[in-house]
């Protein structure tokens, strides 16, 4: 089973577009709880009401000697059936990014993994030969810095100018041979996501920026999804992970994330 | 003591531009000696002939279990007045860098990093904040890719097209309110070396690709110095690391490293 089929099934099993992100903040989190165990609690909490799982390598990086095994601990939470996604925006040349690559996908076993685009083809095309597994290169991400590059207009070859964000996905788009590429456009961007559906029907979306970054849920959604209501994946961490910083975070969480499946569903099946 | 003010120093304290990058790679090292014991015995053979080391993080994270620590180690073999540049190329939005800029820097102590421009300013920002550290912006990389996106031409809102790398250079530029910003500007593209060391005389530039890449040496020098002849790192791995596979690869290093610090120092030294 590739990425993108256990992708749909878990949508499917789960009816959810939603993906938590397991971004531990020890400062937000509830006090004498282990990263590891508040992973734990939070994925037990929410396996049956996500499409994914996304783990930010930076947040354990920052925890120092122990941080790479709280990774892989926090990997191994989650259940078979739910795909998890590395999102370690890596970009390097060709024989680094086989190395990145192996850590990712061999040491660590995600599913899929976020890379940037900058360095061209020969940086991704490590990651792009297991074809078994998702690469989501970053496109149009949903900080406010996006726009002093991926926003340049940029000559297209054929007389046009286009942002730098299209440029990149339509070249994405012509390296998708073998189906395992997707885009990562944020949510605080709505225009652009509903450019981007528009040319790319079929890609994968990952789609962080809801909730704390302010992207607007309504237009995410109906921007976001394909033509069946599938293949976008909103990704919420703070909304869910620190619904309490107090010891009732679990259900807490497993209310918030309840609720924003529930409102994103909504959104789905009401939409034009 | 600022990160330009350490690389100055170990530069004349050792009339020495050569920077050597410590990429483990277990098919090329002699058999029967582990990465860390590696690393510091190529450490101790060339610490007297270079301006910096340089650490690929995704060599490391390709160990597994023990490479954040063997990581850890290799740092702090590296005698106090060399600086180390942490090549993690990283680039996120703003929460995420700040987690990475204190695994780089807080933890693992480096004096610089290098980082990926896509993601814009505040991705890098929380990086900059670190008044004392260095950050190398890549821009013009060494890899064939390179070409895809940063040789692209962009509207540069003077009526002019400039390829992407050189608004990336201009960018960095503006963002060095603090002289702690340097450029990645591969040994592979002399003639985009040139230009950016003439549009940016005084900065840092850290320039991976001759040797194994095929970089021009001569070129390189000549083109990549400022007019002290100066402030070009000039990074070699695998021709100094690799010298032999075998029992001798120690002195075989520092025969290598010798041979290519006299060989760039003759090149500074007769350049017009």
């Amino acid at each position: 089973m590739n990425f993108i089929e256990k992708l749909t099934a878990a949508m499917r099993k789960n009816h959810s577009l939603l993906c938590v992100g397991l971004d531990p903040d020890q400062a937000r989190m509830p006090p004498k709880v282990s990263v590891a165990d508040f992973n734990q609690a939070i994925i037990e909490a929410t396996a049956d009401l996500v499409c994914a799982y996304k783990i930010n390598f930076a947040f354990y990086e920052a925890l120092g000697d122990d941080g790479i095994n709280v990774l892989k601990q926090t990997r191994s939470f989650v259940p078979g059936d739910i795909p998890v996604i590395g999102d370690a925006k890596r970009g390097d040349i060709g024989n680094t990014a086989r190395a990145y690559a192996r850590a990712i996908f061999d040491y660590f076993g995600f599913d899929a993994t976020t890379v940037n685009p900058y360095l061209g083809y020969d940086s991704l095309e490590p990651f792009l030969q297991y074809r078994n597994r998702g690469i989501f290169i970053l496109c149009r991400t949903s900080n406010a810095g996006a726009v002093d590059f991926q926003a340049l207009n940029v000559e297209s070859g054929d007389n046009k100018r286009l942002p730098l964000f299209q440029i990149v996905a339509r070249k994405a788009a012509e390296w998708n041979t073998q189906g395992n590429i997707g885009l990562v456009v944020g949510a605080t961007y709505p225009e652009e996501l509903k450019i981007i559906r528009e040319q790319h029907p079929d890609m994968p979306l990952l789609i962080p920026g809801i909730g704390a970054q302010g992207g607007d849920l309504e237009l995410t959604v109906r921007y976001g999804v394909d033509r069946h209501g599938e293949k976008a994946i909103i990704n919420s961490s703070r909304q869910i992970l620190y619904a309490s910083a107090g010891k009732d975070f679990v259900p807490a969480a497993r209310r918030a994330a309840t609720e924003l499946r529930e409102q994103i569903n909504h959104i789905r099946e009401t939409s034009p």
